[in-house]
């Protein structure tokens, strides 16, 4: 079956198409444009000795293309510059399209690369990982790291459309397969208690991959990451409630740096939810029901995700104190002072103002068990 | 007398200010903003060796700044992310404010970078010439030079407000000045037929800088460029009839090179709007009234302006077959076919289609008399 609607996000409005098979529906789209003025960036993850390494994608031979790692670290100014460089050579024009074939990171990179190619150029995404179709694809989001800082240059540019195969998620590594379904928890915890019950009880069709499971799972998030985007874009207010853990996990990060094997991005935000589940019970429960924290601990272990920093496999842990610091430097960096996304219960966020950093302290040691 | 009314370009809405001396009304904007979260680029032609160089400038010293070379060699990436890493090491956070002070490079480069650091923080121009308060701050282009391709990166991206101070041109350069003026008297010939005739009366006063004419013609610029501009951000109709001229500007500009002093950006525009009143002659003019070509030339050696090659003072002339290479190349690169800004009469402009090279070949033959 295949999922097709209209996103609408700030005042554009596109397509996205998700489905196991849907490159007829892409060839369509891509074919109301000149094919000469088309170029496709793409994950050298696919790329063979000659170009696409399977059948079903071997029709993008056809157009011009380039591949580019899909590490985190090609985020950078320097790929920027060679990616307008090559639309440049290849006489890509103002009405030309940039095509995007790949994870979060090969994703906001051409993103980025087309808001400002001759002051933005049209975009699609094909989005080939658990992160890029239920996270980092929606929204319009873009971004470069730099100097250290995850997206310290970006801007906010949205896709003429979304095309998500979910073919592309058979062949994906196991740790990465799970960090992006992460992100569809932490939304459910914040935003669905009845979808974070069914994730609870469907963790053995998504281990096996099953398309049913998967396509449900990244409708829904496309549909609710859109909810808190449409009418926020700019992230002022709803879009704020997607950052559930975020402040607690980019503290982690930080510590681990941006160029890592050891935490991926969406394992540091299972820690970061572990956290603010935890925070969100000293501050609200007060019942004998079973709490937040153990319902997130259950659901990561689960999903093959960290709840605690012995998980990770390493010696190297950050103290709570150097944690701490991190969030500070963070808050100044974004000046949003002490606000923070806390759950009242599962599927109920909502921001709230934490003067006490004794809290914050004592929700980070959940994590030392 | 102070002008001061709302923009509305976009979704966007901001206030522009202009008069001669509005410090007063610009520190009240500034001073919504927490100091800290400030910062200033300013044009390093107005920098004395301890900072702003004149006493009414010497308030901005209380705020962290810059000073940047406001040639067109400035508007560069490596400009950019000197800009990035300038505003980072100064925290400056995502609810801060970026003031530009300079000319159409400054604005350009800062407005490019305000655009993109931490996804877009908020921007005030301060424009200093007459070309930056007449066009370039107006309309939300923003715009870095790369591979010798004026504005091949950049965004559409608005300010929060533009404060223009008539002081400012008090000490502008000649044929900076007249520059500026070339771009209002453009607007006038498509547009306004009444404006054209006033500047036809008013070039004295011009001359003499006369605070009350300069101020109504800075006015009158502004509403006409947001009136093109309003319902047409992104360029796709209405908005290029501002590009009068601008297709053989451009192909003459392209032949001298961005990084010279033979010939100014407006004094190109000159050139352009002599080859585009001969060519909508060639096309329109079946009367003998005077026509738009030699209304053209009338109106520019009035304001100093470049009409033929032999007034630009060089020995390095195109050839029209270079010309027209570079207009077929230009057409190429923004995907536009054929199409040209043509004025029936002075006052009226439309978009034609003009498939024959020979009609380009007698218009551009009429700067080399």
């Amino acid at each position: 079956m295949v999922h097709s609607f209209e996103a609408k996000v700030g005042i554009d409005k596109f397509p996205i198409i998700i489905g196991h098979g849907i490159f007829n529906e892409l060839i369509s789209f891509i074919k109301t444009y000149n094919k000469e003025n088309i170029f496709i960036i793409c994950d050298s993850y696919f790329k063979k000795s000659k170009g696409f390494h399977n059948q079903e994608l071997s029709f993008f031979n056809e157009y011009n293309h380039v591949f580019i790692n899909g590490g985190v670290e090609s985020k950078t100014l320097p790929n920027f510059e060679k990616i307008i460089k090559i639309l440049s050579q290849n006489n890509i024009a103002r009405d030309g399209l940039l095509i995007s074939i790949g994870g979060g990171v090969i994703g906001d990179l051409c993103a980025f690369t087309a808001s400002c190619y001759q002051r933005g150029i049209d975009f699609i995404h094909i989005p080939t990982t658990t992160t890029a179709m239920i996270d980092s694809s929606i929204g319009g989001k873009t971004g470069l790291n730099f100097l250290e800082q995850v997206n310290l240059i970006g801007s906010y540019y949205n896709p003429k459309a979304i095309f998500m195969d979910l073919r592309f998620l058979d062949s994906l590594e196991k740790r990465d397969y799970y960090s992006g379904i992460c992100e569809a928890i932490k939304m459910s915890i914040t935003s669905d208690s009845n979808m974070f019950n069914r994730y609870l009880e469907v963790n053995n069709l998504v281990h096996r991959k099953d398309k049913t499971i998967l396509e449900e799972i990244i409708y829904w998030s496309s549909i609710t990451k859109l909810k808190h985007v449409t009418s926020d874009f700019k992230e002022k207010s709803t879009r704020l409630i997607l950052n559930y853990g975020h402040t607690f996990g980019q503290a982690i990060e930080t510590h681990y740096g941006l160029y890592q094997e050891k935490l991926k991005h969406g394992e540091a935000v299972a820690l970061g939810i572990t956290v603010a589940a935890k925070l969100s019970d000293l501050l609200f429960n007060t019942t004998n029901s079973k709490n937040i924290w153990e319902k997130t601990n259950e659901i990561l272990l689960k999903y093959n995700l960290p709840n605690k920093f012995k998980k990770l496999g390493t010696k190297d842990i950050p103290e709570t104190s150097q944690l701490i610091k991190n969030i500070i430097n963070d808050k100044k960096r974004i000046s949003n002072g002490n606000r923070y996304i806390i759950c009242e219960s599962i599927g109920k966020a909502d921001i709230h103002l934490i003067k006490n950093d004794e809290y914050i302290i004592k929700a980070f040691n959940c994590l030392y068990e």
